[in-house]
């Protein structure tokens, strides 16, 4: 049993583990135990010399040549290309550019104008309260443009309230508080049995757990690079549109680079053709650079079976958490608020801390090194200890570690003492 | 007179020039003649530590934590206040995140709004046909989507054509084909005398001419980092509104990072006060801190006079290429359609060639490290030879030494043997 292991047996564990020689493309600093690549990936070792070529030589020697020289005029496609590969989509369908936000009003604008043609008056963009609040804002934005209207409802009713009436299942795969995991392709097949469309915003799960937009056959998927694909804070993130939509929408936010011909300057927009036309202005070189090198860290993965063996290693590290938790911290007040279902669970556990304050508690943790993150509860859930376990570097002596830390915070009452030093961070 | 100037005078030029050691704030690459900083400003010698910085101690070893402790989660404010003494705004008015475009959907879609509620059924948007494209791109899209019309006329049809029809006048101020600079100050208050909202593109002039937005009393203005403010390719933009209108409208991109209170995590969104309301996404750190480096080089200046200090270098640098190209290339076929009156003038001058095609004879030049770029003419424009004077670092001698290999190209009909193995460049 997993709650019975010891710390020598976890090392044993990462001795054994086939994964294990991935943590060293990583930087990640002395001391540190770092449950938090769900909100922000690690520096990938390759980073600092391939950002300071880009900055030194590209910029600094090649100037606007590098445009054409070093490819940063297709940039956005390449980068594209090679998250496509860990998200079950297509060469050339999708782009990395702007933020999650921006690439969701794109995608939602352009799902919201399909429907419009197609959906026979439906005016109903469905979604999940607890979803990341930023879906919802930039829904709430378009829905009030379009004459739309956005529904929110719990998780367990989404299935039931997907109806005829809808014309936009707008979902975030895993949930940013909880972690669990939506049914991507059943609930797109229910979508479109119903006539909806599906956008799934893929931030919690794109290199996180294996995700096929293809064969879950959804109509449009977002996501960001600087949790799970490891590209820096504030990295670009990625839009997709299936190839059957890419076409048929001139999506509002038409800046030059979705443009077919940008160079010929014309004065009319013509946008250009497939998912090129999901690029507005001139694409951040620099941070596209930092995430292709966080990508690359992933599909170093696929000799070593990819993101089926991470996810595999991401639900032992999990399993591994709840039990140790379960065996050292009972009687604490903590709570699993995460799916118990392995099946089910992203690669984060979510606890509920019921004798100490989340954030007190969070506090004294990372004063120890060991870095989740805190959320406050929203709209009557509770405060939430969110610990995310990436296992391109995370091993199983850090799980057991941050299990101990835990128990002795709680147990000492340390959290008492903790600095309130900072802020909840960025998701 | 200028074109009777030798090299040596030129020389002398930049050894009595007290701008002069501003160019040691750059790292140029060795033998290269740089007259593109118009498009792509050149590498501050800051950059690459303080970028190396940013990825390897605040994200490498701060990682989450920085968002707080190395002020990322303020980082585009900061950067704006430092862009606001540059364009005439005040502290707190100003941010940098996003692209040009992007922003411009923003500002535009406020004015918009406000237009319909103050401007009595107006639906016309007026602008120059030779604006940036991708100005005229995101116009015609909100346009289409508000049922506005976008009417697009030459630059001195302006004035005329701005009367109580119009309900919002969208003006790039330094024209990006032949740097001819608008009056800010009389086309605005034109624009106010009829009812309208003035908006204003600064992509060619922060940075390269004296702009006072306050002054002028303009509505609202977008800009570019990666030209004359050396923020490096694909930097983040801007975006100022004038305080009488910033908490007057809830801008479309209403993504997180312009909500009130982000990490309360509610379901509806509420805006910022103020212009942290036209944030969207999460942003781009390792840009905005090269950016940042950027526009430091520029604050530089304030000691020894400032943007007014720089812009007379500037309309010193553009009237010798002119007095240098007139006495060297008389009957080579070359002719400037920049404005004569430097006063009337950016920071460029912009040549059509008769005898040698543009593009043939910017490659020749390029081939011999003189770079400049090439723009392509749209609706019946010439071909266009772009070259930029930036004061921070553009000297009298490379002034002297482009129009010499201009001559050269054009005499020795050398431009025939150019290697075309480049594309336009972004501008």
């Amino acid at each position: 049993m997993a709650e019975s292991l010891s710390r020598a047996d976890c090392v044993a564990l990462d001795a054994a583990d086939p994964l294990a020689p991935l943590r060293e493309q990583f930087t990640l600093p002395e001391g540190v135990n770092y449950l938090d690549g769900n909100s922000l990936g690690v520096l990938p070792a390759a980073t600092p010399a391939r950002v300071a070529e880009v900055v030194q030589r590209e910029w600094g020697e090649g100037l606007i040549r590098s445009w054409n020289t070093a490819g940063w005029i297709t940039l956005s496609q390449r980068v594209g290309d090679k998250i496509a590969r860990l998200v079950g989509a297509g060469g050339g369908e999708l782009v990395a550019a702007d933020s999650t936000s921006v690439n969701l009003f794109k995608a939602l604008s352009a799902a919201i104008g399909i429907a419009k043609e197609d959906g026979a008056g439906r005016k109903l963009i469905l979604s999940e309260r607890s979803n990341f609040p930023t879906d919802l804002y930039i829904a709430q934005s378009l829905a009030r443009q379009h004459g739309f209207e956005l529904e929110l409802v719990a998780s367990d009713e989404i299935a039931a309230r997907l109806d005829e009436r809808v014309a936009v299942l707008m979902l975030t795969q895993v949930n940013y508080r909880t972690g669990a995991i939506h049914d991507m392709a059943a609930l797109t097949a229910q979508a479109h049995r119903v006539g909806a469309l599906a956008l799934w915003d893929l931030c919690h799960s794109a290199g996180a757990i294996p995700v096929d937009l293809k064969g879950a056959d959804a109509d449009f998927a977002v996501g960001c690079g600087y949790k799970y694909l490891n590209g820096g804070p504030g990295s670009p993130a990625f839009v997709w549109a299936h190839p059957r939509h890419v076409d048929r929408f001139w999506q509002p936010l038409s800046g030059w680079m979705g443009h077919a011909s940008p160079f010929t300057f014309d004065t009319a927009y013509r946008p250009a053709e497939g998912v090129s036309r999901y690029l507005c202005g001139t694409p951040p070189i620099i941070g596209l650079a930092a995430l292709e090198c966080g990508v690359d860290t992933l599909l170093a993965a696929e000799p070593l079976g990819g993101m089926a063996a991470l996810r595999a290693k991401s639900v032992a590290l999990s399993e591994l958490f709840l039990a140790q938790v379960a065996a050292r911290c009972d009687g604490l007040g903590l709570a699993s608020v995460s799916p118990a279902d392995p099946a089910r669970r992203g690669s984060q556990v979510s606890l509920s801390s019921a004798q100490a304050p989340g954030y007190a508690a969070m506090q004294a943790l990372i004063e120890r090194s060991v870095i989740g993150d805190f959320r406050a509860g929203a709209h009557g859930e509770p405060d939430l200890l969110r610990f995310g376990f990436t296992p391109l570097y995370t091993r199983y002596v850090d799980v057991h570690d941050a299990a101990t830390a835990l128990a002795e915070i709680l147990t000492t009452g340390q959290w008492r003492e903790a600095r309130f030093n900072q802020k909840a961070a960025v998701t």
